[in-house]
């Protein structure tokens, strides 16, 4: 590298910040996580610990060590002091001239970021309006990556509408899943939600609501749903690890049973925030 | 943003460069470009400026002027003082803290290197290795973004493979592209290369190579090429803009005519780079 410039100003190639020619950057080649805390303690961070150790591997970034990473995070949420906290982190390849392939012995960076849970009480009394948007990701959704440009733009333009989140629909029409969260419908009392695959994040939000269902004896049916389909269930709700579980009242403009929160979604929340004392 | 963790050391959330938490590294909500020079002059800037611009209106990046990017792009090309330049930009939605949506008034963040361009007259005297990976990618390859994660993982695959490029192939069991490149077969004296859609990007050597064989006469069919076929090719070849034409003699394991150059690449090569001029 001869020369840098940041915005309009040349920079000294020496002096430049690794973060500026980290491949998170050039390529989103790094793998993610968000955790949160309820009242001074994180919530399934075996969980989280044992899906950022798939990711890692599937894209085959070495040279960090998951104790490592998991010793950081605990450091951090008890450095921070928030007893509600939501905790981010990522790990890249690492920093390094631009070049599609890697040096394997490249030290990856880590960065980590903490800070108050946001408020969800709102959208939890009232429910959310949702929207539909082409499922427009790569084949590897599994994989929390920060390759996440089809992610934002599905929210911005839900956002532009209106809506709280964006439900993506794939190319045979069916939902995989929300643009930042799992997606759940309550049809004649059974819960229904699309099932694992490359196409869909293994939620450990999901998880827990499973689980939550089989404790209050729900039936559960993994399979995928159309928008027709989804627009027409008694409940929607969405599950995301920082507000847990969020009513969906509204679908593609259409009000959802009486338009509240329904009561077998109520159910399953107290349900899931048993697991989270 | 309460706390933030570089790699072991707790950094001040105040102190904090922007780079750290740039978009483009949380999201890959970025686009960028690679631009050559051949002997003081940039190549086909006017092209790829009007790809650039292309790219930031697709995934909605306003606030930066396409005149200021191209006349930084200049400054930092006469400033480095290399007659024969990489050049790569990108420009991100901006750094602000973590959130899917954005505030359509955030700035963007500009960066740009200068290198002297690699050389690669090996590869273009002998030939080179591909070999075929999933196309994994978005559906939106027509944008040039900074999500690039299948891109290296089929790259570095290849790599591993004794090869210089990764050819993807979708699911319908066509070629697409290089990973990194324009793919080309040559058969019975025709160039053949897939039709521009989504899923490939508008390649500007691509570009010049059609208008090569046009000038010297070939013929020239768009359509979606099978790895069968390809290995069956009488001549192969990929585009790249730092490296215009690049023969390819092996093709999965399979050698391309008598595993040295073809004519006819060497034709095109010899025009294309009557353009450079």
């Amino acid at each position: 590298m001869k020369l840098a410039m940041v915005d309009d100003r040349f920079v000294p190639v020496d002096t430049l910040d690794p973060a500026y020619y980290d491949r998170g950057l050039y390529f989103g080649d790094g793998v993610y996580e968000v955790l949160r805390s309820y009242n001074g303690k994180i919530f399934a961070l075996d969980e989280h610990m044992e899906r950022f150790a798939a990711s890692m591997a599937a894209i085959r970034i070495t040279g960090i060590d998951i104790r490592t990473v998991r010793q950081r995070v605990e450091q951090a949420f008890q450095t921070a002091g928030l007893p509600n906290a939501k905790i981010y982190f990522h790990v890249t390849r690492g920093s390094a001239p631009r070049n599609h392939t890697w040096d394997p012995s490249l030290k990856p960076n880590f960065f980590l970021t903490v800070s108050p849970v946001g408020d969800s009480q709102k959208e939890k009394t009232r429910g959310v309006a949702v929207c539909t948007y082409p499922d427009l990701r790569w084949k590897r959704c599994d994989v929390k990556s920060l390759n996440l440009l089809p992610n934002i733009l599905a929210r911005q333009d839900a956002a532009d509408r209106g809506c709280d989140e964006a439900i993506l629909v794939d190319e045979a029409g069916f939902i995989t899943e929300g643009a930042g969260s799992a997606f759940f419908a309550i049809i004649n009392q059974a819960l229904q939600t699309a099932p694992l695959s490359a196409n869909i994040l293994p939620s450990i939000t999901r998880k827990f609501v499973v689980k939550a269902a089989q404790n209050v004896g729900m039936a559960i049916e993994e399979s995928c749903l159309t928008p027709k389909r989804a627009a027409g269930a008694d409940e929607l709700f969405l599950a995301v690890t920082t507000k847990d579980i969020i009513p969906v009242v509204k679908f593609d403009g259409t009000t959802i049973g009486d338009g509240t929160p329904g009561p077998l979604t109520k159910a399953l929340t107290a349900e899931f925030l048993k697991f989270t004392l």
